[in-house]
């Protein structure tokens, strides 16, 4: 049995999350979960599930959904309430699938409480790589990712050792604008690039899926959660996301990690890792699906990833700069306020203009990622 | 270092395993060469590898080798010669590439003395597979394969617990009639089946990979390599042969294993297994190849394979029949007194008059694997 925390219980990767546990009632117990906004979500999931601890974002929804939970877990809230779960004594795993950079602070504490965590949010290893990476090291804890590629490599890996390999292979979708011509793309709509081929996500992440900063990111978390050098760390579009990433070795042997699409996989093989749980859930059948195809990322049009390459080469302040400007330019061309070319426009003239720490500490990763907002947000108004 | 004895160096395993041994000089020492015929061959090698001992199938080849190398190394011959270099005291593991069964008794003898076996001799497994891995367990020692699927299925698989695995699947690349309707299956002549799309091999295989009894006689190694029921033994046709084959977990994930088609790696993973040693020689460029594709087999066209499943499932002296009629079906087919769907009918109409002996010795296996040879080559004449 292992005992959960969640942190972001009514998103995407929540809501899998729960499915997943309950799925497995003998091996998952949900003992923490935390939201944002949605009160009365949190409290079904909590009456369903009976976690010892919930928290909200706001004072004011946990005085709501403390009213309707009735003494029957404690409730927090706050940035302070997110620290409690992440430390929560009887927590085994705490699992971090909050958007945005609430999740770091969590997650380091979870760490250094001797917790493994399970990662979903992007931001903890794209701006915190080496400082989470080092601490979990210290705390002999594990980083296990819930994202499919990251999982995929994970479980291609396992605990071999790191000269044994050549290259990181991440499979791409190559999203909905993987055939689109590069003079369409200034007239890419919102509607259009929130059209997802293979997966049904938030709209951050399925607009991250059609400029391919998804992953970019996803590049950068590969680089520090498997320790392996940016140039190692490559990219092959495969639209069926079947293959959901590689290892090549020293010896030129590939293995892949495929199943249908279905987060409930990554997140279960994350939960119940090292054992493999029985569950019928996913079910692949490669005859059915007949063919699997490949190409490469076409960089051009592209840019994305070699902004990503760059950030993740160049390391210290600068993907957590990549990572706030692209934030701040996909909210942009959300609401109508850039085209769809603007946004790796808007991230490269962000990236431009900063000067990079070095080693930084995660207060100056956090400045960083707060001037990279600014900047972005005042249009990058920067030499580019 | 490995030192490694080599039974069957001049044949097509053989002398592959002899470039992954020039590629890596300072992990592979090549201790011992046996050959059947080729005394010029194997004193060329001899010469260029200086293993301590070479052993040749008859006296008078071994006095020719013997004069050739001068006392250069020590000359063996026969069973008793092949014995000798499996239980030879420097080697660690023994490569056996011999066909047929001649490779039986060395395989035993190699495991009894301690040593690692390394199979690529089908035989061994298919007939003797119990007693061969029963032989391994009580002497603690690894049996590896040096064939393209089982060594994906072992790079799949690891150390992995056996609970884990829902499904091993066998990929096949369908052989040269995939796309052939049944009607045409009695004209074809022996030139169209030694024409393999993707391997260059010898005809017996070749053969075989167009009955697919190659596919089928894998299945049976497959369910005593990896200790697995026959029902969770599957075929899956990917013509492109670079999925080499795939292990299903019980939650669903599916971890494949992929290169362009050599047997070198195979070998040299087997060769250099538990570590990934560098090479350059396979390279594989996923999105060059493009598309792989999958499709159920058609077991109607295909019969081979349900008669192996049920070799594989009623086991004792079963497979070893089936082995043998084949063999001896192949080799009537290519001397044009057999039609190419006589083949299956032989293998059945044999296995059909068999008795099977439950837990059969060695010997009852040998003598079972005479009988079937008398029988097929009557044609079968039994109720079929």
């Amino acid at each position: 049995m292992k005992n959960v925390v969640l942190l972001g219980s009514t998103g995407s990767i929540g809501t899998s999350t729960l499915r997943v546990a309950e799925d497995l009632p003998d091996r998952i117990r949900l003992v923490g979960l935390a939201a944002g906004t949605r009160t009365k979500e949190l409290l079904a999931q909590a009456r369903r599930h009976r976690p010892e601890i919930v928290c909200m974002a706001g004072a004011s929804d946990a005085k709501d959904l403390a009213s309707g939970l009735d003494g029957a877990a404690r409730v927090v809230c706050g940035p302070e309430g997110l620290l409690e779960l992440a430390t929560l004594p009887s927590a085994d795993i705490v699992l971090i699938a909050i958007v945005g950079t609430a999740g770091l602070q969590p997650a380091l504490a979870a760490i250094r409480a001797g917790k493994d965590i399970a990662v979903a949010s992007k931001e903890i290893l794209v701006m915190a790589g080496q400082i989470v990476m080092n601490e979990a090291r210290k705390h002999g804890v594990r980083v296990l990712a819930v994202d499919s590629e990251h999982s995929a490599i994970f479980q291609c890996l396992q605990d071999r050792p790191g000269d044994s390999v050549r290259r990181l292979w991440l499979t791409a979708s190559g999203g909905p604008f993987r055939t689109t011509s590069a003079e369409e793309f200034e007239g890419i709509t919102v509607e259009r690039a929130l059209q997802h081929p293979s997966w049904v996500m938030g709209p951050k992440i399925t607009i991250d899926s059609a400029t391919l900063f998804n992953k970019g990111l996803e590049m950068i978390e590969a680089r520090w959660l498997f320790d392996i050098e940016m140039a190692r760390v490559s990219v092959v579009v495969h639209p069926q996301s079947i293959v959901h990433s590689m290892v090549e070795f020293v010896d030129g042997s590939l293995l892949a990690q495929l199943s249908t699409p279905d987060m409930c996989l990554p997140i279960q093989v994350a939960l119940t890792w090292p054992e493999r749980v029985e569950s019928e859930r996913v079910q692949t059948n490669l005859a059915k699906l007949g063919s699997l195809t490949f190409e490469d990322p076409d960089y051009h049009r592209f840019p994305s990833l070699d902004l990503a390459r760059r950030a993740g080469e160049v390391g210290g302040t600068l993907p957590a700069v990549l990572n706030a400007a692209n934030e701040v330019a996909v909210e942009a061309f959300c609401a109508g306020r850039t085209k769809f070319p603007g946004i790796t426009q808007t991230v490269r003239k962000t990236m431009n203009a900063h000067t990079v720490i070095d080693d930084p500490t995660l207060e100056q990763i956090l400045e960083a990622d707060r001037w990279a907002r600014t900047v972005a947000a005042n249009g990058a108004a920067v030499p580019g």
